[in-house]
Order: C-alpha cells, then structure tokens, then sequence
C-alpha cells in the first residue's frame, strides 16, 4: 500500500533538489506539478521526465495540491511561505527542503490553520546544481530530517515520512533548534573550512605554475565544498548565523591547539593528540 | 626499450607506499628486494608477489641494488640515509618517497661520493596504511616530484624519470624548498583542517547521537585527511614545520575575514567573495 498514489505532489523550485525529487516521486504518486520561474527550466523537467505538468504560475500549481514542497534557497522559503498559505487547499501538507530549520519553521507557525506545515531537510546533495544535474537517484539512503511543529498534526507527519521513504530516504524527526545545532558543525561549518582553504591556496601557493600538476586528492577532497552553489550556501550561513559562527570558534581554538603543537614540536602530545583524532574519525566512518 | 629491465630495484620499507611500488615495478626490472623490520611484512609482500625476495637485512638487501627507494616515513629516511650510504654499492641510485623534501635533500647532501642521490615525492596516497592496502595501480596518473641535488647527475635523474615512468607516474622536476612551499599549503594544510573539523565536531555536536544519522558527504569529504597515517602524518608535519606553520597562519587569516563576513551579515560582500572563491575552485578542478 502507498500513501501517496492518489494524490497530487507539488515542488516549487526545479533545482537540483527539487527536480531531483519530482523524478524520485514520478510513479509513486498521482501526479507530479512543478512550478518554477523560468519556462525553460519546466521544459527541461518535462524532457528529461522529471514532472507531469509544470507551471510558472504559483497559484495555479498549488491550487490542488495534496502536498507541497518548498524546493528553493532558504530565503527564497521564508518569502514564498506568507504567499502560499494563501493559496493552498485545505489541509494541504506543506514541506520545504531548506537546510537551516528554526527561522523558516518559525514562519511557518504564521500559516493559516488550514495547513500542515513540516519542516524537512534531507541529508544529500551535490556541488552541482541546477536541473541538469537532477538525479532520481539522490534520495536514496539519506537521512530526511523533518521537523514537525507543534500544530502538526501526527497524520500529516506520518505522511511526511512515507514521502521520505518512497524516495529511499530514511526520516528522522528532530527538533529545529537541534537541527540547527547540529549541522551548523556538520555540514556548513565544512563548507567555510573549504572556501578557507581554496582562498589560502589561491592567495599563495596559484601563483606557482607547478601547483596545478601536483595537487593530489587531500586537496580536491577538503575543499570539494567550496564549489557548491553561493545562493543557496549564503541562504544557509545567513539563516543560521549563530551556530555557524559558535561552531566557527570551536573550530578556530583547535586549530589554534594543532597550530601550537606543531609550533612546539612535542612529538609525544602530538602524536597522542593526532592519534585520538585518527581514533574519532574511524569511529566516524568505520 | 627499458632502462630498468636489468637492474635490481631495492624498496626499504614495506607499506602503503614501499608495497604499491614494488608490485608496480614486479615486471619492470629484473628484481625487486623488499627491506623490511618485520618478517611478517616479506611474507605478507612474497604472498602478494610484490617482490621477488626480502630480507630483514638492510645490508644484504641494498648490497647488489641498482637502485635503492627509501619508502619510510621521513624520520626513518633520515636516520637511514648515513647508514645505507656506506652499504649502497658504487654508482647506485639512492631515492626517497618522503612527503617533505628540503630536510632529506640536506642529509642526501652529506652521502658518499659514490652514491647518485635523488629527492622523490609522488603525490599520491590513502588513507589507510599497511602492505595489505598496497595498490600496484597507486601511482598510476599521478605527479611523481623528483628533487635533484647539485651532485645528481643527469644520468641518474634520467633513470629516475624512467622508473616514475615505468609505473605509470608523470615525473616533475622542481627544487626542496619549492616543493616544501607548494605541498605545505597543498597537502600539509588540508590535513591539520580535517583535523581541526574532526576534534570539533567531537567536542562538541557528538555528544548528540542524531549526529552520526545525519552526517552527509560534505563533512565526511573535508575530514577524509584525519584518518591518515599519524607517525607518516607527524614526521611531515615536524620536517616542514616552517612552511606548514606559515601555510597555517595565512589559513586562519582567511578564515577570520569569513568568518566576519557571516558576522556582519552583509550579502553584498558575501556574496563576491564566495562566488570569486567558487569560480577558483572551479578553475582548480574543472
């Protein structure tokens, strides 16, 4: 039995994300409607399989909804979510995939009761972006956070969940304070270290032809995040600016610890500490 | 033709990388004599038939080579180099894989007169170590940095070229101290950042056991470096202190001026300096 067979799926914004999720629901659902600004991204959806139909008018490709996903920037989120309250149907389930929770879950709690507002954010990605690069494949095995509100009724969430796992993800509900706690270390924290990284690079060692034939993959690797998409990046940074910036002084004082080690040169509390990191990230990723 | 297909290649030290390049060189010349401490580790290298006999004997091992490869960790190579000096035969090729360059270069500097010295660094690697992870296709496609001293003839650097050839490396010529330069901000930095990003996410966000369900590719990618080899990681760290310490300076300056732009919020800013970082990434790895 599928939960989400007879009704009519909704994603606005045919990013990388959205479009990738309107290829992963396609089949497993009534019908998937795609709204997004510009006509030829719809027509790239519709080509390459992705959605039903698509429209470029908001109203028109919420008006039937079961439930609509938000698949835009953050701040593209919290300024679509006043506007699409008011266009949604009665007890329309309304999801967004934005990666920082608690602003956009707060907005959300202004929604007309009519709604079931669900926060989500799945765990994937790439440093592409775009409709071209959609993937229906992108879902599977991630974790889809989903942060509920308290007015979200257990129905609503249940049917959050079954959209998590028809696309092969797995849900986990959290509380958005949590969430945003969390992946401020995890996973934009990373983003800044990488950016850092390119920018230290750029400013010494580029200036030196060789440097290009014998960068190695450790580089490619670390700042492999550096080349994900500014909008989307700066939305994120900015909507979850202070954990961003505690994590960034966590960060900051131990790599000020590992920059006095090495400026010490203490071989014995320097292999000890290099050691129990080593440790950590092999109980990390074993 | 084959400039190495009648001389006996001796590899010292038996790892990842000393592994790798016997197995790569097995076929290429007429022998290749593993050194090792333990017996354990000829065994493990006959079964996989990386080479064609070992001794724990570095005497006996070096004693008819062609061509000797030091594949130890810096340290070692530098404690080795005075002995095996006087045990290398007349007109031998005495090569390093050390990961820092100047150190090893100035001890090479200091051997016999009948010995032909030759810097080496090929820029690959894993992060695991050990003759079990070896890999004859490890050097394939990567830069194989070659530092000659004053007193290398061209003969020797040619043979040298020839071996990174025969397994599939692109050799590059370039002086100590610029290799030094290039792979502390390259190579050196990216590992002290992964880290710094493994230590904090563990003082901090691990203590929460939702963490380990949503931490996605992006942290996994920038602390791949932490789960390297510790003593290969320190003995790097510790013989290009200067340039990992300067490296490191100009890394947390770069990360402070991002770290104020996501404190003062201002998006204009923001937004050209993430996206010139992009494009450079993009330009670094197309």
């Amino acid at each position: 039995m599928n939960e989400l067979e007879n009704l009519q799926i909704t994603i606005v914004g045919l990013g990388l994300m959205g479009g990738s999720l309107a290829g992963a629901l396609r089949g497993q659902c009534k019908n998937v409607i795609g709204v997004a600004r510009r006509s030829e991204t719809i027509e790239t959806a519709l080509e390459q399989k992705l959605i039903h139909a698509g429209t470029t008018d908001l109203a028109a490709g919420v008006r039937q909804a079961s439930i609509v996903i938000l698949a835009t920037p953050v701040r593209a989120i919290l300024s679509l979510l006043p506007e699409i309250g008011a266009l949604s149907p009665e007890g329309c389930l309304l999801m967004d995939l934005g990666s920082s929770k608690a602003q956009i879950v707060a907005e959300m709690a202004r929604l007309p009761d009519h709604i079931q507002p669900l926060g989500g954010h799945p765990m994937c990605g790439k440093e592409v972006s775009g409709i071209a690069a959609a993937d229906t494949a992108l879902y599977q095995g991630c974790t889809f956070i989903l942060t509920p509100l308290p007015r979200t009724s257990e129905a609503a969430l249940a049917l959050g969940q079954a959209l998590a796992k028809a696309i092969g993800a797995h849900p986990l509900v959290l509380e958005p304070n949590r969430h945003d706690y969390l992946v401020g270390t995890i996973s934009h924290l990373p983003y800044l270290l990488a950016c850092a990284l390119v920018s230290t690079a750029d400013a010494t060692t580029s200036a030196d032809p060789a440097v290009w034939k014998i960068v190695a993959g450790g580089f490619r690797d670390t700042s492999r995040l550096a080349g994900g998409d500014v909008t989307m990046m700066m939305d994120i940074l900015l909507s979850n600016r202070e954990e961003v910036l505690k994590a960034l002084k966590a960060y900051q004082a131990q790599l000020l610890t590992l920059s006095r080690l090495v400026e010490d040169g203490d071989e014995k509390e320097m292999g000890e500490r290099l050691s129990t990191i080593r440790a950590k990230r092999l109980e990390m990723f074993p």
